[in-house]
C-alpha cells in the first residue's frame, strides 16, 4: 500500500521547519498570568523563570530556586501559552498514544504512566483506540498526522507491520511500547519477556512439574513470539524434551481465544500438569474451561499468567503471574519519545529498554505431589 | 477563585467567530485523495459525496448511496482534510475526555464508547487523567482550552464543583458523564442510580435480609449522594427502619476506602447480614476485610456491588452487582456533546439522560436461611 494522504504529506515535509501550528481561536492575553509575572513574584529574572518552568532546562537552575518558581507559577495559575510556545518551537505539543483496546486492563496503566510524563512536560495527549482494526488504525494515524502530532507512542505494533514501516520511512517520531516489530527501526520499551517466562518455568519445575504446555499469545506479535521462544529455551535448559514442553498459539490475547485454545488442548489428549499462559486474559479463559471440565486449579492443573494486570489477585484462585511494571513502561516510553523529539534531525538511537519483571506467586500453582497427575 | 488564563480568555471570547485554528505544519495536498476523487469513483456529485461523508448530513442521502460513497472513500484512503474543514467551520475538531483515573476499570469502557462516536464524526480525542487532583484538573482543562478544544466530556464532576461552575459561566461546551453536579447547568448522561439501588435492596429483601448496611460512595459525588438517598428510600418502602438500614459513607471510590469503612463497621458492633456497596471497588475492599475477619461471603454476609465493572464475574465469589451500560454511556455523552456543538449559540437544552440498569445476580448474595445471622 503506498503512503496516502497525511502520511505522504509528512514524508514530503521538511521536518523541523514549516509553518508553526496555531492552537486555537481564542485570544490568549486576557487576564493571563505571564511569565514575567511569575518571575517578578518569585524575585528572579524572566530567563531563570523560563528555564525553571521548562522540564528540559530545569536542571540549569538550582533545585531550591526551581522549586520556588514552580510553586509561584502554580499559586498564580500560570499556564504556559501553548500558542506562543508553538510559534517559538514549531511544535504542536500534541503526542498521540495508540492502543489496541483501552478496555484491556493492560493498557490503562501504560497510558497513565505516559500521560503523566507528557503532561508534566507541557504536552497534550491524544488517545487513539484502534479496536484491533488495521484500517481504523491507519485512518486514525493519518488523521493525527494531519493535526500535526509531534510524535506517537504506539502499543499496537505487529511483528510485521507495514503501517509502522511507512511511518519509519517517513521519519515520524515514535516509540513502541509493550510490542516490538521485526524491523527494529523504532525505539522500544517493553518487559523482559525471556526472564519472565524463565521465572515461570523455573517455578513450575521446582514444584515438580515436567509436563508443561505454553498457550502462547498470537504469533503476529513480538510478545507472543518472544514468550514462546523463551518457553522453549527455558524448557530445554531444565532438561524438558519436546514431548514434555509443548507450545500452542492462541489467535489473540483474549479470554475467548484462551478458552478456544484450552478446549482444543483438552480434546487433543495431550498430557500436562501445568500451563504457562501467554498473558493473564488467556489464563482467564483457561480457568473457565478448567472449571467447566471439572478440573481444579491448582490441584489438577497449575496455571501461570503474564502481566499481573489489575484484579488477578482477586481471582479464584488468585493467579500466579509475571509482573510487568506497566506504569513505568508508559513513563519510560514517554521519556524516550521526549528525548527523540529534542534531537529531531540528529541521527537517532534505536534504543531498546527491557524493564525488569518478577514472578508473583499466588494460589494457582502448587507442587505436583498435591496434583491429580492427569 | 477567579477565572484565570485560558478560562478567562474563553469567557471573553465571542464563541463561533474568531480566527480558525490551523492544524499542523504539514502540506496537505501531496498525493492526497480529494473529495472529488471519491465522488468521481463513486459516480456521484461532490456535494452528494460531501453530504454522505459527513455524519451530520448523511441522512440527506439515500442509505445505499451513502454506504457506497463511504466504502469508496475507505477504499481510496480518503481522509477529510482537517485543516480545510477547520477553516470552513472555525472548529478545532478536538474533544477532550476528562477522567479521574483511567486505571479505574469503570472509565475505559466509557472512554471507548465516546471515542468511537467522536472519531467516526471526524473528531480527535484528547484524554486527560486528573489523578483525582483538583489543581491538576484545573491546569489541564486550562491547557486544553488554550489548544482550542471544541468541547469536553467530563467524568470527574463533584457535587459542588467550582471549576465546572466557571466553565459553565464561560459558555464552554461540555457534557457530564457518570457524575453530575448540584447546579444542573450541564447536560448529563449517567445510570439510573435509584432503580439500581432499589433492585439491589429488593433482591436482598426477597432473600430475607432485614439488617442491611449501605457502604456509600463519597458524598461529594452525585453518585454517592444519589445512591445513598435511593438506599434510604428503598429501605423505607420495604418497611425497614433506620436501625435496620444504615448508611456509612466511604471517603472515596477505592478498594482501600472500602476496607477502611468495612473495618470500622465491624468494630462498631452494628448488626447486619447484607451490604450494598457504593460501587464494585468498595465491594472488593469489603471482600478483603470479610476474608481476614473469617467471615464467609455469602454464607455470613451477602454483598452487592455497583457498576459491573470488568472481571467482577471472576471474583471469589463472583459479585452480584448493578450493571451500568458503560460503553453506551460514553457513546451517548459524545452524541449529546456533538449535538451541543451543532447548535452552539442557540439556547441549549440541559438534558439529563439516565441509562437503564439491571441487577446481575451472581454468588455473593444468598438467602438469609443459609446465613450465619451475625
Amino acid at each position: 500500500m503506498r503512503p496516502s494522504g497525511n502520511l505522504a504529506a509528512w514524508a514530503a515535509h521538511d521536518c523541523g521547519s514549516g509553518s508553526p501550528p496555531s492552537v486555537g481561536p481564542y485570544p490568549s492575553d486576557v487576564e493571563r498570568v505571564k511569565l514575567a509575572d511569575v518571575a517578578r513574584a518569585a524575585g528572579v529574572h524572566s530567563g531563570t523563570a523560563s528555564r525553571a518552568l521548562n522540564p528540559a532546562t530545569r536542571d540549569q537552575v538550582s533545585r531550591d530556586t526551581a522549586r520556588r518558581i514552580v510553586k509561584t507559577a502554580e499559586r498564580l495559575g500560570y499556564v504556559p501559552n501553548a500558542q506562543a510556545r508553538a510559534l517559538r518551537t514549531a511544535r504542536s505539543f500534541l503526542v498521540a498514544i495508540v492502543v489496541p483496546d483501552i478496555t484491556n486492563p493492560l493498557f490503562p496503566p501504560i497510558v497513565r504512566g505516559a500521560e503523566r510524563v507528557l503532561t508534566d512536560a507541557g504536552y497534550t495527549v491524544l488517545l487513539t483506540d484502534t479496536d484491533n482494526d488495521l484500517l481504523r488504525e491507519r485512518r486514525q494515524i493519518e488523521s493525527l498526522l494531519g493535526r500535526g502530532a509531534d510524535g506517537f507512542i504506539i502499543a499496537t505494533a505487529l511483528w510485521k507491520d507495514p503501517l509502522l514501516e511507512e511511518l519509519a520511512s517517513a521519519g515520524v517520531p515514535a516509540v513502541l511500547a509493550n510490542r516490538n516489530t521485526s524491523s527494529g527501526r523504532w525505539p522500544y520499551v517493553g518487559g523482559d519477556e525471556r526472564v519472565g517466562i524463565a521465572l515461570a518455568v523455573d517455578h513450575l519445575a521446582e514444584l515438580g512439574h515436567r509436563q508443561i504446555v505454553h498457550l502462547a499469545g498470537p504469533q503476529n506479535s513480538s510478545t507472543g513470539r518472544e514468550r514462546a521462544a523463551a518457553f522453549r529455551q527455558a524448557a530445554r535448559s531444565r532438561g524438558l524434551g519436546p514431548s514434555e514442553a509443548r507450545v500452542r498459539a492462541c489467535s489473540s490475547y483474549t479470554e475467548v481465544a484462551g478458552e478456544q485454545s484450552m478446549t482444543r488442548l483438552l480434546a487433543s489428549g495431550t498430557k500436562f500438569t501445568a500451563i504457562v499462559a501467554g498473558n493473564d486474559l488467556i489464563a482467564l479463559g483457561v480457568m473457565d474451561v478448567l472449571e467447566r471440565a471439572g478440573l481444579r486449579c491448582p490441584e489438577d492443573v497449575s496455571l501461570v499468567g503474564f502481566n499481573d494486570m489489575p484484579f488477578v489477585d482477586k481471582l479464584n484462585p488468585p493467579l500466579t503471574t509475571v509482573r510487568l511494571p506497566l506504569e513505568q513502561m508508559g513513563a519510560l516510553a514517554a521519556q524516550t519519545l521526549l528525548s527523540e523529539l529534542d534531537r529531531s534531525g540528529i541521527s537517532k538511537l534505536r534504543s531498546t529498554s527491557l524493564l525488569p519483571v518478577e514472578l508473583v506467586v499466588r494460589r494457582s500453582t502448587a507442587a505436583l505431589e498435591e496434583s491429580g497427575r492427569r
